[in-house]
């Protein structure tokens, strides 16, 4: 503990997650006063055709953005 | 919020999403008095081999009933 | 198959709860044709001081709004 | 998105929480350039008869490093 | 890793919690190989009316049952 | 119900998901008394630049020990 889930869009660079996780796990250390080692992270893509809002599927919702 | 998480079959359709996504937005909107915007949907596909009822794995549960 | 896990404020009455997931399921076997029996729901309720958006808690979202 | 869940032990102050939600949100902006309104966090708590580790109910490690 | 989250109904007592845990943790010892110390498991206790199947809250489908 | 969503290391044999989901059904059978029938299993694979733990993404900290 803490266990932390996270579900974000694909493509994100290996450098970006590696700034990500390390500064949510100093986050924790900072914030809750745990150690680094407690602090579990788990990166979850979701492709546009899997995720929605407002009713819509992503995939749709870029496209009526860009159409 | 609400956020939604739905663990499902691969294979389905980009139009059986779509459909699935719209449906469950206005259930929101209809049941609750929520706005449109404020619901997020995500879908997990799970591979046959990646989820089990019963004490089997669903591809076994196939290779059984198929057999 | 399917398993939907929905976080939510707290505080919906059993009358909402009820028909949202009466539609949900509706929604899955209209749209995925899948039996009723098939669809699982959890709700999850998060206090306005276990959620938050673009960095505050929901609990003090709602106090600068008030203020 | 991102959505970011986060299973926790009960009994972080209010201010811990706000601190956490604000550093965790700085780290999406600054790592992946979102916008702040576009994360949401999810705070689960567990009581210590609720999870475990290592085959013991947390409720059990600690009275096995008390006693 | 491995993390496991568990949705259950309320009311398992501390023993059946306890038995579950050492249980599971042994089966991931036992058919991944991995030490008991890198299994975490929380439980998620799901009400009567925050839970519900085949299109009826738990709550309804007992007192279907029971009426 | 239960249902049981377990975040595991990629590369895992038929065989060994096989055995793990017939060792946790048969845990819930004998510690909570349900049928197996009743038992739902998720298997969620997270590759080793998609989580992490005390702050390094898995892909590093591999890197590390082995460098």
């Amino acid at each position: 503990m803490p266990v932390v889930t996270i579900a974000q869009s694909p493509g994100r660079s290996l450098e970006q997650k590696r700034e990500l996780v390390k500064k949510i796990t100093d986050a924790f250390v900072t914030s809750y006063g745990v150690k680094p080692e407690s602090v579990t992270i788990f990166l979850q893509d979701y492709d546009d055709s899997n995720w929605g809002k407002a009713g819509l599927l992503h995939v749709d919702a870029q496209a009526g953005k860009d159409g």
